[in-house]
């Protein structure tokens, strides 16, 4: 079992259980550990799923939406100032006012983007949910069909019917078969199998390898411009600075973190079955090194994600989180 | 298994592992759920069993500390001002200022609060923060003793040689083998036995029922003034006002929970494995009707707490959380 442990002194005071399902492009489990099967809602970590029509029914070329905007499609952005701004772009390239979003206000992530905001003593609007590049690119999608962007976020609406079948597409999974929730920002989220999701980032990996014309244009988008995908002092952007191309990462809520590497035509699912994010990082991060798809040396650049240490409220140093990944490799 | 499942839609999301002990005042474990050997640092749920020897030390008459300061010596509280004025209360009784708390400064917990703190320009202090009534406390008992106030929060402090003897007292744990850390408000935490911290629960209200004097002052100070240990729409805040002075209960960081039943001369203590505090106060309220200490009535009174709804960010209702309680009794 893998497992995140949050210790404090000399014990571990709190342990997470963590599933990872390391699959390639031919559907095949290479490695794996706890319950691959486990069906998990991918939540936001399928943004760059989502995004994957947008390109392919040609939102891109009539509307000139930028590599920049195109990453933040696959975003569940801090709210900065660029978020915003490309948020609102796309927006206006298609002829619609902050009002279409379908998703709520909320805060930014960015504390400072927050406080200035604040300070200016303006509300977060929609353009500042982590999601608002998503819904831009729904509702792209929708102008592209000529389809009524009102109700795009619902689960009859021809957006989400295509997102389905998007989604059955790239995991495998038959359409009847997926569960489908509604997602913290309101539109339709799917869960599948590990193994399926996985499979998913495995094929758009190998597509954006090959040079698939959605694949390639959506990883090359998020591996140029990762601050779009995350923001500052995010690990999706770190980790894909880092990588420099090898690798690109998304994050879901509730404990998910997918990524694909295009060199190996793999993807790699996880899970942190009790929903914890602090989890999920270490866990990608301890997942990806034990793979051999980061060095000591990586490791050592993105230790704030790795190893994080737990601070009190007097900035001392009391504990930490460690990830302890047993993969098992799944051999012919 | 003692589980807190988080749904969404039609599907668990995330699972929540949940181990309980219920003991009673002879050490005996008369119901029990998963690990309950297993070692869990208390934190802040021993604040009632940190403010015994505030009590037995004679600082209540030599002060003229209130019950309502008293609650406080117990709380995690809200930073509401009712909690801060009570906590400088404290220290002017005791002629010292707010420089002589060892806890760093935090934002009210109390949303209306810190908005208010905001809004008048202030920065948080220490008064702020939640544990600032225990640290007044241990404060009190210094100058009680004649002790330095300085370096009050060091494990080896006079005052925390006292709360090392006290914690070993109650829970019948030798203090040699309770284990130490630093906890978030930088005093020392100590990590026993959930059956052990179960057993101290039960002795305190052992204690409180048959008229000891300490646990006795404890206790009524917790019950009659529950808004002083949480404060607004907190849990253990309504648990206590629901529950007219038959449960007192303290929450603790990284999903602790530890109640005391004086008319059954019961503890319990559970620790959600993985430190979530969604699951903690779900888990407790489950546990509480499984033992009929809660009726269905005081279930739907405590629903926010019992089974709370996950909103997304457009203020839809998507998901729950619910407890699935699994109780073993213990049998002669």
């Amino acid at each position: 079992m893998t497992t995140v442990e949050v210790w404090r002194g000399a014990a571990v005071e709190s342990r997470h259980r963590v599933h990872v399902a390391v699959v390639d492009a031919g559907g095949k489990v290479r490695a794996r550990s706890g319950d691959v099967a486990l069906v998990a809602y991918a939540r936001s970590a399928i943004k760059p799923i989502q995004a994957l029509p947008v390109v392919d029914d040609g939102a891109l070329e009539q509307f000139a939406i930028t590599q920049q905007e195109l990453a933040l499609c696959c975003a569940s952005h801090s709210g900065e100032p660029r978020h915003v701004e490309a948020a609102a772009s796309i927006l206006r390239k298609i002829g619609l006012g902050e009002e279409a979003l379908a998703c709520g206000p909320h805060a930014p992530w960015h504390a400072p983007s927050a406080r200035l905001l604040r300070e200016q003593g303006q509300a977060p609007t929609r353009l500042h949910n982590n999601c608002s590049g998503k819904h831009a690119g729904m509702l792209a999608l929708a102008r592209v069909h000529g389809w009524p962007t009102a109700g795009y976020h619902r689960d009859d609406h021809p957006v989400q019917i295509r997102m389905l079948r998007e989604l059955s597409n790239w995991t495998h999974v038959p359409a009847d078969d997926i569960a489908t929730a509604v997602d913290g920002c309101g539109v339709v989220t799917f869960g599948v199998p590990l193994t399926s999701l996985a499979g998913a980032f495995a094929r758009v990996a190998s597509g954006a390898r090959t040079g698939s014309h959605a694949p390639a244009r959506v990883v090359e988008a998020m591996v140029r411009w990762p601050e779009y995908v995350g923001g500052t002092d995010r690990l999706c952007t770190q980790l894909m600075r880092m990588a420099d191309g090898r690798i690109f990462a998304k994050v879901g809520a509730e404990g998910v973190y997918c990524a694909g590497i295009p060199g190996a035509e793999l993807g790699v699912a996880l899970k942190v079955e009790d929903g914890a994010s602090r989890a999920a990082e270490p866990a990608l991060l301890g997942v990806l090194r034990s793979l051999a798809l980061l060095s000591d040396e990586d490791m050592a650049g993105l230790a704030e994600w790795a190893e994080p240490d737990l601070l009190n409220t007097r900035g001392e140093r009391v504990g930490g989180i460690r990830a302890s990944v047993r993969l098992e490799a799944c051999v012919d």
